[in-house]
């Protein structure tokens, strides 16, 4: 089976190439944010550009203080149009300093959803 | 196919049945709130049953402001053994005021692991 654009867009992420993770969303594809008021902040197709070149950015600086950024295989639900993927945030000891799922919406092999909730 | 355990941990809590609710988890259950520094509060087998009465009580009191905890149909994982539950809290005039995740995994038709996360 071909690999999901779930895993297509971690793959893109980890090899730091920000134009193709952005590829992997659909044109009305929305990011919801764990931070925020609405709860959480909605972030369009054009502003998740910015957000990738941000986390791109962020990725770099933890990795830089030893830091990790992990990222679970993407399960997918029965319903077969959305995924999970749990995610940590370890630090250079190993500690696990945050945790967090997103859950990806699919459509059409693009991502349309992609919701993020933590431990807060 | 009988009702998953999922299932009847959300049907026994509506209808405030706590003993009912408990009984769902393993004895070796834990219950990981989105809350706390670890990161998130792990609750074992006899706390929850704390939670589950200072949780049934935070309801009644929601509810008596107008408020509604409003918690979507569980959808398993593929892998057959994990479900995810999606939850919002809102205002009695409809307003999502906070959203969330349960992560639940089953183990001999038991609740092994209730892993909550949320925007914040």
């Amino acid at each position: 089976m071909a690999k999901s654009v779930v895993h297509q867009f971690f793959e893109l992420g980890a090899k730091r190439d920000v134009d193709g993770a952005w590829d992997c969303f659909a044109e009305d594809a929305v990011w919801l944010a764990s931070e925020g008021s609405e709860p959480g902040t909605t972030y369009n197709k054009a502003e998740i550009r910015d957000l990738l070149v941000q986390m791109d950015k962020l990725g770099a600086e933890v990795a830089a203080q030893g830091m990790a950024g992990v990222f679970e295989e993407p399960v997918f639900l029965v319903n077969g149009d959305q995924a999970v993927v749990e995610w940590s945030l370890r630090a250079a000891d190993g500690k696990i300093v945050e945790r967090g799922i997103d859950l990806f919406t699919i459509k059409d092999g693009k991502i349309l959803v992609k919701d993020v909730f933590r431990k807060a």
